[in-house]
């Protein structure tokens, strides 16, 4: 496959840890947010291999905030979010699918109360702040609604528990699953979460002031070596196998919470207000046609830039949306939307890679 | 200035040109509006001086419609800028800077009245389907808001008058500037105006079907050989030199439409109703203390990926937000935001290029 530079500009924003991360061997970027996202260091199975067994510090910056503040800022994170936040408590992070008034999944951030009218929404790619801004202005609300300064840090993998620990003290070791707190660091103040883009264990530090941001980074690494700390990334492998959506990639507007299997995470029932409930009512009553399963391919390599059409019989009954080769199962892993009728798992599945027939099996998600 | 790969995949969307520009040469790409827009074919200056003699193809199908619908259509895209869009006419195109309630700058695209319901919104760079979807939900709008699959093909420089005409006939040379019409080939009809990301002149195909348009595609360059057509893109040097804005690099949303010297599309004095207009009003009358200017900088070469900081003895004045060596004027060109105290373009200016000092002078834009 053919590679490509980036042209890099402005509009295309630089992180806090760019240049650190440019000279620790990074090769590839994408674009989230409109921030410069890396996407590899050179090997994606190796950085697979490793983060799954040591620790891995993630320049994540591309993870941009939408703050929300003011005396209306909670009835707008709800009216924006099928998941009921009515009791959502300072201090805890929530998967909020966010969704149209069509019940389109616009993005899946996780939402951060941080105050009783304040709200950060930790975005995947699509600008939800001009979604906030706009309902705001039409609804006359009482908010302030920006995008702050704020450049996270993740510390992924099994070993992340101790660095942490050897970094920001014992206290860390206490903060619950999508909790999250403040820990300090040379005088600075630093709100981490225990989040993160790997299902390999891990936290996420909301950095707030860019100068201690770059000095905590630094300090991972030279307290990280006993732990083989190496720079890393999102990877590719591990989270299609752990099935962490990414928005833009394995859904997007044009599908629904549930034929995302965001089930848990929506409320019809209760008397909660927020666009789209009308629909997603309409459609958990109907059913719906088409879901996200796992796929695996006999093959060794793959590249999807695009939607892959998938077939039964030339029947088209889905659409490939990631997918990767995974060294742990020895076979091609994917994310796919898939019709109705193929969701027994048993129908064979068929789609062309270039000029080459290959076949495949449907699976649940996760896949490993 | 090291390079990085992109990491493709389907979230990054490929246009149906990709594979043609692919196979053509083009070798870098940036990310707009969440697709894959090239940036170079390998020589920006060569790929500069042939765009201001001959004519080139673009794939600009990175700029993204916004297509409201409905009988609300146009008192909502009315709501979303400040220019005055009470006589807009079917079949025209309009610059709109599209702001917020606070008149930040969120987007300048181009505004096509298709039908007194149904208007699109040619992007630049932000996802300004989001704010048209918060306010309709807001205000209970009857409108109907998408992104049609319409992908734009450029035509520009100055041999693109004669190519246009040998594909589409006679007929197109009546069009004006920021008209649009209809025209036909082999049997398909084509939505063209005239305009376009240079000012070498040129049209733009809202291509709306996507085998058609790689017809078309095709075409061009079999016809266009007697002018010398080639593939091409938004040249970096030719949009510095002619003041083309881009959104997100030259200006984003800290900075309101009087900054980046949009006066005449703004208007404070008529009844027309937007998000911003109070905001705007009390700007025009205190004042701006800020707009973007062109800078001439005596070095050879640049790459600005982040706002390089102007001085004047020591004081910051501005910053430099897009920068390319010019080879018309033998210097860098730039565009920069700048304090009032310089407006004069009297007062030197200092800046550091990696270690190194250089002096710019402050000119009026457009720059050559």
């Amino acid at each position: 496959m053919k590679k490509f530079y980036i042209a890099k500009s402005r509009r295309l924003r630089s992180t806090p840890y760019t240049n650190r991360i440019e000279s620790q061997g990074v090769t590839a970027y994408t674009i989230y947010n409109h921030m410069l996202l890396p996407a590899s260091f050179g090997n994606l199975e190796k950085e697979y291999f490793h983060l799954k067994e040591h620790v891995q510090v993630w320049d994540v910056a591309a993870e941009r905030q939408v703050q929300i503040t003011g005396k209306d800022s909670s009835k707008l994170v709800q009216l924006m979010t099928c998941r009921n936040l009515s009791k959502a408590k300072v201090g805890r992070c929530y998967y909020v699918p966010i969704i149209d008034e069509e019940g389109g999944t616009l993005n899946d951030p996780v939402a951060l109360k941080l105050d009783e009218n304040k709200w950060w929404l930790s975005l995947a790619d699509s600008d939800v702040g001009l979604y906030a801004k706009g309902i705001a202005s039409g609804l006359s609300l009482q908010v302030e609604i920006t995008e702050p300064d704020v450049n996270i840090l993740a510390v992924q993998g099994p070993k992340s528990f101790k660095l942490m620990e050897k970094v920001l003290g014992k206290k860390i070791t206490e903060l619950n699953f999508f909790g999250f707190d403040y820990y300090s660091f040379k005088g600075n103040k630093f709100l981490v979460a225990r989040s993160g883009w790997s299902k390999q264990g891990g936290y996420e530090v909301y950095v707030e002031k860019r100068e201690a941001g770059q000095r905590l980074y630094d300090e991972l690494f030279t307290a990280g070596k006993e732990f083989q700390v190496k720079p890393g990334c999102p990877n590719l492998i591990e989270r299609i196998e752990s099935a962490l959506l990414s928005a833009g990639n394995d859904f997007d507007s044009e599908d629904n919470p549930y034929e995302c299997g965001f089930d848990k995470y929506i409320d019809t029932e209760s008397d909660i207000n927020y666009f789209g409930k009308k629909a997603l009512i309409k459609i958990s009553k109907e059913g719906i046609n088409k879901k996200l399963m796992g796929i695996l391919i006999n093959i060794d390599k793959i590249e999807v830039t695009e939607s892959i059409p998938l077939y039964n019989n030339n029947k088209i009954v889905g659409d490939l949306r990631s997918a990767t080769y995974s060294p742990n199962l020895k076979k091609v892993v994917g994310i796919a939307m898939i019709k109705k009728e193929c969701w027994d798992k048993k129908t064979p599945i068929e789609l062309k890679i270039g000029d080459k027939k290959c076949k495949g099996t449907l699976c649940d998600l996760p896949i490993a």
